[in-house]
């Protein structure tokens, strides 16, 4: 049994590349370089794929600075660094038009390609509920383009899309992950791309605060 | 009103073009080097969008030969040459594993970041029933991911998918051209790379019965 697993290096896609092993699938894994501000997660993505042991690590390479649009591909828009009480309010700047849309896309091309029965994706609705391509419904209508888009779904074996920490916290993540053996030290959050986690971005301090509240050190270095 | 255009190069994206000219659009046109075989195709779409003054040409790189598993994609598995009766029978060798999703999805990112109000895609059902994402009911399930999956959407504007071919024959095609005064001199349909179209693939067939069903001389130079 083959999976598709959409790695970026973050926690909370590590922690779904050890779901999917735990599992049992055969882990192909999907990483992209869109010419994003945080180059230095895809250091971390092959870091965790091959600590793991996929069967093989896919990196895809295209540029969504093209367009623009987003704090992570637009170097004149500032990273956010908000309380963690805004950061549930709005869809925030660090938003990429699209992105999960063509990260599943080319998932499925790949699963399709090796006959994967799912693709996994470490997509979250409740820290970041400000993402509209994060939520279940969202995660519905890529399963009917799943189905209907593909040979294999029109024969009747429609890839699945598994996002097991949907409806979870992040301290829920956390503990998942300690279950499955994530080693937190290889994986990176921060939205910048600086040799040590900035520790202010929106994501340094979401992940920082779970690991507080979980009463847990987080072993990744910190500027602040 | 601004539109995205997918435009390949070939005889349908480009009449679909000019509809959305016709349609009073600022179009926006974007194609794809996938590092196909046919690479051809880039040069003819090009030349459309300028000849038909396009606001912007935006042409995506990413190499779909990471995985292969199309003839498109994939020089060690040969083109097809069949018989037009065959030719609906049954998913071609041609089909490039979730491709139009793929395309779909980056028009999307396309069009959120410009604040366009259509994505316009060649899309056909009928002379090419083999091809999964090409039906309707796989363009409605895109279009509920292009509600759900953008900021667009969920503010209750959502990008509107418009597939004005899907349900015509090629010939009708070719009489909406006409009609919409569409150069098939400076498109590409050939499946092959070379300098003239083959005029054999499977490709170059239906365009050239089409053309000859009409009682019209298509102006492309063919090799046979």
């Amino acid at each position: 049994m083959k999976a598709v697993i959409l790695l970026s290096g973050g926690l909370d896609s590590s922690t779904v590349l050890y779901q999917a092993l735990a599992d049992g699938y055969h882990c192909y894994a999907i990483s992209f370089d869109y010419q994003q501000r945080h180059r230095r997660e895809l250091q971390s993505a092959s870091a965790i794929a091959s600590s793991a042991g996929v069967v093989q690590h896919q990196v895809v390479e295209f540029d969504l600075r093209l367009w623009g649009g987003s704090a992570l591909t637009d170097q004149t828009i500032d990273l956010p660094q908000r309380g963690l009480d805004e950061m549930s309010q709005n869809i925030p700047v660090t938003y990429v038009p699209a992105r999960n849309t063509i990260f599943l896309s080319f998932a499925l091309a790949y699963a399709e390609t090796i006959t994967a029965e799912r693709v996994y994706i470490g997509v979250n609705a409740l820290d970041y509920s400000g993402y509209p391509d994060c939520r279940p419904d969202y995660i519905q209508a890529m399963q009917e383009v799943f189905r209907l888009g593909t040979k294999l779904g029109r024969e009747g074996q429609p890839i699945t899309i598994v996002a097991p920490l949907i409806h979870l916290k992040k301290t829920e993540i956390i503990q998942l992950g300690n279950q499955l053996g994530v080693s937190w030290d290889l994986t990176w959050s921060c939205y910048g791309g600086g040799d040590i986690a900035c520790g202010v971005c929106d994501s340094c301090r979401l992940r920082l605060a779970a690991f507080a509240e979980l009463g847990l050190v987080d072993p990744l270095p910190y500027a602040e």
